[in-house]
C-alpha cells in the first residue's frame, strides 16, 4: 500500500566541468514535491517531500503534531483519486475521525513560516510558486570566477567555524567580490537575510549578482533568488530536481557540486576556461 | 540599527569521547530561536533563526514572499520593545504602510508546514513548544555501540547513494540493529517517515529506541523524538543550542559530532567503552 506513485529520483541532462573541460551527462537527482495532507477531507498541511513512504509522512506528520495520539485513532491512510494527473500521488488522505481537531485546527492556523522554508507550505499544489518578476538573462560566468567562491564564502563564515553548524549564503559580484554573507541555523533564512540586507540598502532587485549557497540548492532557494531578479545560484551541494526544473523555465544558471573548478551546470550556461 | 539583542553563540558544557575517553568541555552552539515579523501590528510568521541581522532577515522575508516589491515602500524597521525581557530581540516590526496587504493576507493564511520544519512556526513564542508525552528516562548506551550507528544508517541510505542529495533518519534497537531508514530532502520529513510507520505498525510510543541523524540535531527534531517517546538522539554534525537545552529539560540524551569513536555528549549520558 506504501508504494509511492512518484518516483525519489529523477534524470536530468547536466554538463559537468572539470579542469576546464565539459562533458554532457545524465545526473540523478533527487525528486521534490509538495505533498498535501488531508485529514477527512480538510488540508492540513502542504510539505515539499521527496517522494516515497508518503503515508508514513503524512500519518508522522499527524503525529508529531500531537493531532494523533493513538495508532488505534488511525482508520485508514490512502492516496486521493479524485484528483488531476499532475497532483495524482501527492495527496494524501487519514481517515482519523478520533483525531484532535482542536490540534488540527491550531496546526492548521498557527503554522507559519520555519527556519528552513521560505516556500512554506501552499494551500493548494496550483499555488506552490510565486510570482517572481521577470529576469534579466545572466550573464554566461567564466568557470575559473566560480571555482574561487566557495572559499571566499567560507572563509567569510564567522559562526561557522567555530559551531560547525550553520548555513550560509553569499552575494557575489560577476568579478568574484564577495557584497556580503550571511549565516543561520535555516538555509532559507540566511538567504532571506541577504534580501533583506540589500532591500534595505535600496539596492533592488538584483540583476548581476551571484548567490552562493553553503549546502543544496532546494526549490525554493532558487525561487527565493528568483524573488530577487538574482539569475546565478551557485550550491556546494546536490539540487533538487524542482530546484533545476524551475532553474531552467526561469532562465537561470544552477551550479551544483561546486568544487574548485569541478562543478555540474544544471539550468544555463558557465564559460569553460 | 542591526545589532543584534540575541547572541548568535552559546556555550555548553559537553562531554567529548574519544576513544573510550571523556573530558568535559565548554562547546560553541549556534543559537537556535523563534523570531517573529510582524507587519504593522500584525503577525506575519515565526520563523526560527540564528539571531543576527533580525531585521534583514524580517524585511528579506517580506520580500521574497512579495509582499514588500520596493525598497521604497519600507518606513522602519525596528525591534519591538514593549514585550517581555524573553521576547525582547525576538520580535522585529516593519513598518510599510504601502506593502500587499492581500499579499501579506495570503502568506498568514498559506503558510504551512515545510520540507524542514516540524515547529513551523507557532503564532506567539510562547506557544514554540509542543507537549510531549513523559518520557522514560532513556538508558545510558554504550559509546562503541553508538561508534558503528552512522555508517549503518549510510548503508541504508539507497537514494543519497545516487543522489547525494538527502537527509536521513534511521531508528535504532538499544543492540544497535537498523529498525528502518527514511529518506527525504527535508529533515522533519525523513523524521516523520519513522514515526509515521511506526504508528502504522502499532508501535508507539518507542521508548527504547535510538534516532539517529545523518545531519544536524535542530531543536524541531529533538522535540519529535520526544514526541514518540524516544529518549537517545544521534547526529553526525552539530546539534544548536536550542537543541541541548530542550535535550536537558526534557531528559533525553543528545550527541552530537558523531564519528567513529568520537562524539559529544550534550546531554545525558553515554557509558565509555
Amino acid at each position: 500500500m506504501n508504494r509511492p506513485i512518484r518516483e525519489p529520483i529523477a534524470q536530468r541532462d547536466v554538463t559537468r566541468l572539470q579542469d576546464g573541460n565539459g562533458s554532457l551527462v545524465s545526473d540523478d537527482l533527487v525528486v521534490e514535491e509538495p505533498l498535501e495532507i488531508r485529514l477527512g477531507d480538510e488540508s492540513i498541511a502542504v510539505v515539499m517531500r521527496t517522494p516515497g513512504h508518503d503515508m508514513e509522512l503524512a500519518v508522522g506528520f499527524l503525529f508529531s503534531e500531537g493531532i494523533l495520539k493513538d495508532p488505534d485513532d488511525l482508520l485508514a491512510v490512502e492516496y486521493c483519486s479524485d484528483v488531476t494527473a499532475d497532483a495524482a500521488g501527492n495527496i494524501v488522505r487519514v481517515i482519523a475521525p478520533s483525531a484532535d481537531r482542536a490540534a488540527a485546527e491550531k496546526a492548521r492556523r498557527d503554522i507559519y513560516a520555519s527556519s528552513s522554508c521560505g516556500l512554506c507550505g501552499k494551500t493548494t499544489l496550483d499555488a506552490v510558486r510565486l510570482l517572481a518578476p521577470p529576469l534579466t538573462p545572466p550573464t554566461s560566468y567564466p568557470a575559473s570566477i566560480l571555482a574561487v567562491l566557495p572559499e571566499r564564502l567560507r572563509a567569510a563564515q564567522s559562526v561557522f567555524a567555530r559551531t560547525g553548524g550553520l548555513h550560509a549564503a553569499g552575494l557575489f559580484t560577476p568579478d568574484g567580490d564577495l557584497v556580503l554573507c550571511r549565516e543561520d541555523i535555516g538555509r532559507h533564512n540566511a538567504c532571506d537575510k541577504i534580501l533583506g540586507a540589500m532591500a534595505m540598502r535600496e539596492l533592488w532587485p538584483l540583476p548581476n549578482r551571484i548567490l552562493m549557497l553553503s549546502g543544496r540548492a532546494s526549490f525554493e532557494m532558487v525561487q527565493k533568488a528568483a524573488m530577487a531578479g538574482i539569475g546565478t545560484v551557485l550550491a556546494v551541494s546536490a539540487p533538487s530536481s524542482l530546484a533545476v526544473d524551475y532553474a531552467r523555465d526561469a532562465g537561470m544558471t544552477l551550479v551544483g557540486f561546486l568544487r574548485g573548478s569541478s562543478m555540474n551546470v544544471y539550468a544555463g550556461e558557465v564559460a569553460t576556461g
